[in-house]
């Protein structure tokens, strides 16, 4: 019996895994809805399960607004989207036909209502590039289709944190847990994924980052990195990659529901909460702006918008040259000198 | 003795303009403090005044936030940015050094905090590319660098409105007054740049409009236009042109501030001000999304941040497949149901 496909793994551990991190924030709060859960269907092919959190009439609850969401799709993917892929997926073929391809992944947002509980995010995907089956080949008994040959895959991911307030030792546990969990699959990961996070979540027209960091990796496969120098000693079999993954993805709870159970209860007045909403605008301008997964996202005419969005705050704010974080010393002031010349945690 | 440059006369313009308009929602809210007024210059050439209303911590004003700003901006056009204007801009000349530039505009927007009263927005905007000096050429008198020919020049331009509740008679007074504005100088504007501004507005992942419209145009000049067909009857000269760019510029406080007088007081609920903060929400996503002024200011190095994202609301609210709007025959679907489906008020 030949060893389960990757697809088939990964889809087996963001399931279980989005069943986890649902689990523990409805555990820690245990007096407000449960997530709401979402099935749906791709015309084109594939599933997902959106898993969100709102309360909008009630300022009780723990979190503000929530999505853990995974989806596992699949169909075919043009040439000219192959030619796009290649600048950062240097094995994705060259041709001028559509290929089969499968994505598989887990993303989430927590706001937490509380400002002096940290924003999360965190990411894992799986992609695939297949070759059309053979002429005449058969589906799996249990009614799958034929799958081709496997020409490129790779795994990508990341988590960072986003204070409004800056709690050093937050910031540290956060890294620290992340930094533990990536060792074992090479030193040098965590310092390389670190340093790539501080890159992709910076902000150029605010000249900030979005948060404090943490990893950021993509195109993690056998072939050569388009990012990484090859001398850098990496996870390269599937295997390997993947139980890198599962590191990164278990690690997720005990690196941030320890800081949101610490903070959640914070007493806080209305600057503290105008604080956190302007931080949110950022937030918002990031995604709206930069992030790569929700343009990609708002471009895909068939893209479950719902989703692509959920990671948007229930509400952000903007003032014009505000005056809130300019006062040298504040609290305030204090994350913003973080957020402007991020420093290494560990 | 020469006609003064159209440049001069376009900055005259627009600075009574700023003053004219500014000055209308001062006198319809006494008792909120005036606009702040802030004065800016680039480095790299030109200046501009900052216009804004906010008041942060007192919810008794009409206005929530509001800013009205001019910018007369000159400096040297890269060859790539010529070439990519040339796709709108037929008249830009092909050439692989650097031009002389001179842009004039006055752009604004005004959310009211009523959620009855319409968020409005504006925009009127005149461009040239000049030749570069002769050699020896001497500056003028008053000590002003001396201008080269004058090789290509455009005006662009255009106003909407913003509901979050649908007042007929309000579309109607705002669509007819702009007609009215545009009828003297040429039938087919008001009809051509209406088809445009609801095209502009659209935000394709939402399948809806920004707001109900009005007009937007772009590359007015002698030459042949990008989209309009020479058989339309359109201003050509400079003067006829600019007279046109006068009589929409001079038609904005007739349009819109009878309509803010009338529903400022309107009694509303936490419900409308919840419709109305998700109605911001997507006012955010077309600007930091769509918005080519936005994301042009957010590209240039040099622009002045908070100038390019005044236009953002100060609060905007995300829900996750939120009920609000869905109810049939509720005044919120009443709105949705014009933004999906643009109709012809006059």
């Amino acid at each position: 019996m030949p060893a389960t496909p990757m697809r088939k793994q990964v889809e087996e551990y963001i399931l279980d895994l989005q069943n986890r991190i649902v689990g523990a924030f409805e555990q820690l709060d245990p007096n407000s809805p449960p997530f709401r859960r979402d099935e749906w269907t791709r015309n084109e092919g594939g599933r997902g399960i959106s898993c969100v959190f709102a309360t909008p009439d009630d300022d009780k609850s723990v979190l503000e607004k929530a999505g853990v969401n995974i989806s596992i799709v699949h169909g075919m993917l043009p040439p000219a989207a192959m030619k796009q892929m290649r600048a950062e997926h240097g094995s994705v073929p060259i041709g001028d036909s559509s290929m089969p391809f499968f994505a598989a992944g887990i993303s989430l947002v927590v706001h937490p209502r509380n400002p002096h509980a940290p924003t999360v995010h965190a990411n894992y995907r799986y992609f695939e590039i297949t070759d059309l089956p053979a002429e005449g080949e058969k589906s799996a008994e249990d009614g799958t289709p034929a799958i081709g040959k496997l020409l490129a895959w790779w795994f990508g991911g990341g988590c960072d944190l986003t204070p409004s307030y800056l709690y050093e030792e937050d910031a540290v546990h956060f890294h620290h847990t992340i930094k533990a969990a990536c060792d074992p699959h090479g030193a040098a990961l965590y310092p390389e994924f670190k340093k790539w996070c501080d890159k992709y979540f910076f902000i150029p027209h605010r000249g900030e980052s979005r948060g404090i960091g943490g990893i950021f990796f993509d195109d993690l496969c056998d072939k050569t990195h388009h990012v990484l120098p090859d001398s850098i000693e990496r996870p390269r079999t599937p295997e390997d990659i993947f139980a890198f993954i599962k590191s990164t993805g278990d690690t997720f709870v005990p690196s941030y529901v320890p800081i949101l159970e610490t903070r959640m209860r914070t007493p806080f007045t209305p600057a503290h909460r105008r604080w956190q909403l302007l931080r949110r605008g950022r937030y918002v301008e990031f995604n709206l702006v930069y992030d790569r997964g929700t343009k990609f996202g708002l471009l895909t005419p068939s893209a479950r918008i719902e989703s692509v969005l959920m990671s948007l705050p229930e509400t952000a704010r903007w003032e014009y040259m505000t005056e809130v974080g300019t006062e040298e010393g504040s609290e305030e002031a204090k994350c913003l000198e973080v957020l402007r010349n991020p420093k290494e945690w560990v």
